[in-house]
């Protein structure tokens, strides 16, 4: 790559000093997915993978209970006369909402848990049938964890490490077979007994508990992902395609993920995480 | 009351030998509606009693719950953050179907208890949300009835005494100010501390659990009882007014609700309960 | 109290002046839940309790239909053949919502009626299954309030007396045991008939109509109630409690609730009720 | 034609003594769709056609309620704030069901009405979305089709006439520019101001009602209408041409549709129609 | 009209010079409803017409496939063994989310296109049932309207020509006898071949595709299209009689509605488009 | 196993002659679950074995459509702005409802096809949820197939083979990494393609189609499907147990198990199968 190329995509660069370092040397710049934000917050480049890890974990957890993967062998949806299987899902982000919506749909009897009530209250005005809703507290966790057959920690916490809300102690009060699907491992994870695992190899056992912790879940099922990312992206792309990245970049949204221009570091966070000198965009 | 006249209505004559014996002394003509039954073994003058019942028991056992009645204080659609109450449906008749459709649209968490299978199977396909269907036997009524906030009675043996699946011991189990509602106490009740009650002083609480057991729990509601009734006995009360009861009766359906004629008891079930003779209908 | 001690609970002290004087003399830091309120107008504080009063709301009304209770004695879902009861709800906010959503699983058939048609948009979107939704003026309450079995009155002015929308000749229009909830007694309610009855004794008959007035609604229900508010309060709790009230109420909308500080007013209602002093919480 | 040849069609035979003189006549073996009927008295071929009808007459009517069309001006589903239309369906087979899923669906406030409760209960059963549910009696259906914007005549009795259960009275009840679809216009009409018309001029004006009584109502959607029938005859027409007549009319659902065979008439209604010998198909 | 006389209805003046002259003239108060615009870029005198033709599009397009308007004769919702028809939405704005919701209800496979994500999330959380939502492009637009029966177009831009987003080519694409009804006809229309229509003949046929192309659809129910506008207008129209323009034009939404005061232009677009001065109405 | 002893289990003996002649010549009384059956058809004791493998073909297809199986890379329910996948079932049987129902609720783009009418009819009135039904033939299967991104094979036919009706020509037309699950590998396949594999090696990619054709599908998810086994089975066993084999098959849904006693065959089929004598049980 030259200087002053632009480099558009998800970056993580405070988790990388190599490869800041390297966009510094080159000059290059280097715009993150991960940090472009609306006003309102929403990140719209985070969102589609979100979606689609969030519907994706029902059919990992699903496919983590039958028994050869170790699980204790029970269907989601349960048949006549057998009863459902019970999913928690922590979080009621874009993440916990989609998986909600299809757990629901999928038959399966669902707890939602969130620290914003307001969210909650969204989340049932449009499931589409009836759901649990519960305050994330440290009780209502240890109990909707430890009578679940399945686990959704669905905890993002956007530039942040992942709290640790499940722990070990929760995992050991589920039942042995019972199965945790971590959409946040690649922040950290949100239990404590998560680590990335492959799509190769995607799962382990500990505690009992089944765990599914890919770190790119969206990576199974490519091409939906990849036609959800373009939607996203498209705009931007040609935005800073057709009028220059600068100028482009006086949308707010996308300055936001301007990370390194012309060898300095325009984002705070990066910045901070490897005690590099900041240079406000704005002033370059 | 003069001989030959016709009386149509509910009789529950194998429960009263006096009003048999003043049926047959008038030498009345009387047809009960209880035991008016089509060929498929339904009783189309008893369902529009149990699907009010059905209906009603939610209402009912949603105010059992309440505080002042003695209730542990829950509502169940629970709100955004707070659980759902948990609602035990035990018998998936007519009564047991119209209260699971009621409790899934309130909101609550309803579990529905059925030695058929199949039966199980239609409320699944009918029922517009999430429920978990269940076999009946000890192990899953235990379970089920010990984890719910609310119990509804819903087994009715047609002209037997119910069984009484739930017994003292269960609701030990389950948690005070926990509810119960026997939909079936004029039967016998199918809870071993059921005891018949009015809708004057309709509750009253043993182990714990309020217990909600209105022997004629649709004169709660006797606008809608006295139409759904109308509706189904009107066609039977027509033919029988302008035919004739015995031209009338060539229709099996109203010949199996004929219980005394001419000073004969013409029902099975009705002369075994007081010992008497059984002149059946056809040779008379 | 001693003073500088710190009271967080629901304080209404417009209401109260005495309330008012001793906490102004004991030099109380008072804050009060129902009017902390953040940046898009939503009151945190008031939105669970609104909820559960929105939901029982339904529970209270078909009660009241009931014969025993002086009701008309139908069920509000009817029953194969016989028509369902008619729900007309005044006010789409969290209250009318949440009776909206619980009055449709039931199976009545609802009206909803509100002055802002985007609002009613909304309800529309979530609600699921059919529902009326209707512009507040005084033709269509008229209409909708004289064909209803149950007038579901939920229209709350945060901080201000509820308008009076249902007159005395709306119930006289309605049918001989009807029934009206008003969820908005508390604040004077918004039917001309309404007075504030108890958990013991609550409900009279006024025009032939049963009024429900309980002032407390979500009483009936503290389990839940309680969870729900919890849930809300928690985190300004907390944040008082570690970093003090002053650093707390940096947060705007903690410091929309801070009413009394060392024996100055802060909060511009309260003054103006009782003619007290403003002093301006970012002045003290 | 030439003798023995097999005609296997609609034929209405009872209904044109033309028709049939002529097939006697010409020794054709005739057998009519109408009349093929299984065990449980299901009309196999006439089913696919009135799902096509039932599921029409609301774009009929709603098509009927615009005001170019004579109508009112009203939009079924309505908007928010403003009421939904009122749809009341008489008869709730296979036209009424169709006709209400659709209705429901589309967001109209629909009544349905029938003569039998059981069918009414599966109606509510399987109907997604609250639906009034109401006994055919004249008191009912005066109410229901006063008040209703769109009345859906509904009622087919199989080989039978319609009853006239729309009345001119009842139409003058109705609003001015509501609008009335009568499926069964074919067959007599259930309103006593139907007439036929045709897709060319399919409405009239009476009573102030705007008239849809278009007699072949498939024939609006004949790409549906053709596949749904051919699905329904094609097994029928197999078993003909594959084995013969005679002995695909083994199976009693087909020998239920054999009318005319070899100058005699083989079907008891038709024979009385007209006055003619009736000979049994199982002594030919 | 006399000077200062107050104007308040639709105005489009940009698309007329004459008018706009004569309300110069006259020192007409003219104010716009179609620029009347909250903070958060509602157009609150737009939605309610918005809703009304999204909801009549699906009625429109419906009966245009009937044999006798040109269409291939389908019927949308399909019958039991027969494909429905395929409705492909473009936009999904107030017109769009409206059409959706009325034609899953219908029961036809529903796609919807837009070029935000985000309003396509909240699409599928709010409509009740399965919905496709696909991001637009050139790619998808082309693939979802060839395969269509039946194309919505509700793209609206306000104040804008609206994009011609199906061409021609698209439309030979599309099987013969398919319908297209183009919502945005009024302002351009969003196909190629679209040109307005009125309600006495409202289709023509191109390309082998009936076109619904009425340019005031809302007309044909004005019963439902004036009482959803006056729920919008009328506090509006209070404020002007009770306070003066003036003063209730404080309020920013009604000062973005005001096009001429005492004959000058007080709106930048309509400046711009017929050359006059524009005058702010703030200045004046 | 000694004389006399009573084997109740699925038994399949007219696929194993060797199994048969041991149990003729032990003199075993052989009842086997497959062929118990009630008047109407049902087989009891295979119901829940095909809802378990109708519940789990979709979890087994949408993880067959995944990356890492070979599949084609998509989401069944697809996501924002990005096309649900299409299934096909073929079959509207107990396997095939219970596929749609999970299916639909999934989100995905669902297709039925089966050669019953009526049954899809039924399938429409329960699926919460549009879904297209198609009749089988050869023409809608080969569409159906051809544009399906998983196709469900859900075709079985009581003790016979399963025709083929998935061709290897129909699997050319699909793209590459589609998918196809044969629920009924078990008894033939209803895919030329089909053959059947373990648990542990489920899946294989022939025609570029991944196949899942796993012979014991419930075996995936034990715990569910042993209970609903049971279910089932317990009151025949303790009628057995209780009443001694010959009382209990008096009941004719379980005599039509009974398969060998004491040295003679009493099933026709089985008898056939291997060319033995039949034995009619009543004669025994």
């Amino acid at each position: 790559m030259r200087p002053a190329q632009v480099l558009f995509t998800y970056l993580h660069l405070a988790a990388s000093r190599a490869l800041a370092e390297e966009l510094l040397a080159r000059r290059i710049v280097a715009i993150a997915y991960e940090t472009v934000q609306l006003a309102d917050g929403t990140l719209p480049l985070v969102v589609p993978m979100s979606e689609v890890a969030g519907r994706l974990s029902i059919q990992a957890g699903a496919t983590s209970l039958e028994m050869i993967a170790g699980g204790k062998g029970i269907l989601l949806p349960g048949v006549s006369g057998v009863r459902r299987g019970r999913v928690t899902i922590i979080g009621a982000g874009i993440v916990g909402l989609n998986a909600c919506v299809v757990g629901v749909g999928f038959g399966a009897d669902v707890t939602i848990v969130d620290i914003n009530p307001l969210r909650l209250a969204y989340v049932r005005d449009v499931v589409q049938g009836p759901v649990t809703t519960l305050m994330s507290n440290a009780a209502n966790i240890e109990e909707a964890v430890s009578e679940a057959d399945l686990v959704i920690c669905a905890v993002l916490i956007p530039g942040a490490k992942t709290p640790r809300l499940v722990t070990r102690r929760h995992l050991r009060q589920m039942k042995d077979g019972s199965a945790l699907v971590d959409v946040a491992v690649d922040q950290g994870g949100c239990a404590e007994t998560s680590r990335p695992t492959t799509h190769h190899d995607p799962r382990y056992v500990e505690e009992g508990v089944v765990h599914y912790c890919v770190s790119n879940m969206p990576g199974a099922v490519p091409h939906t992902s990849t036609y959800a990312l373009t939607n996203a992206r498209m705009a931007y792309a040609l935005e800073i395609a057709n009028r220059g990245w600068r100028d482009a970049a006086r949308d707010p949204a996308l300055a936001a993920g301007v990370h390194v221009v012309d060898g300095c570091v325009t984002h705070p966070t990066v910045a901070e995480a490897h005690g590099l000198d900041y240079a406000p965009l704005e002033r370059l």
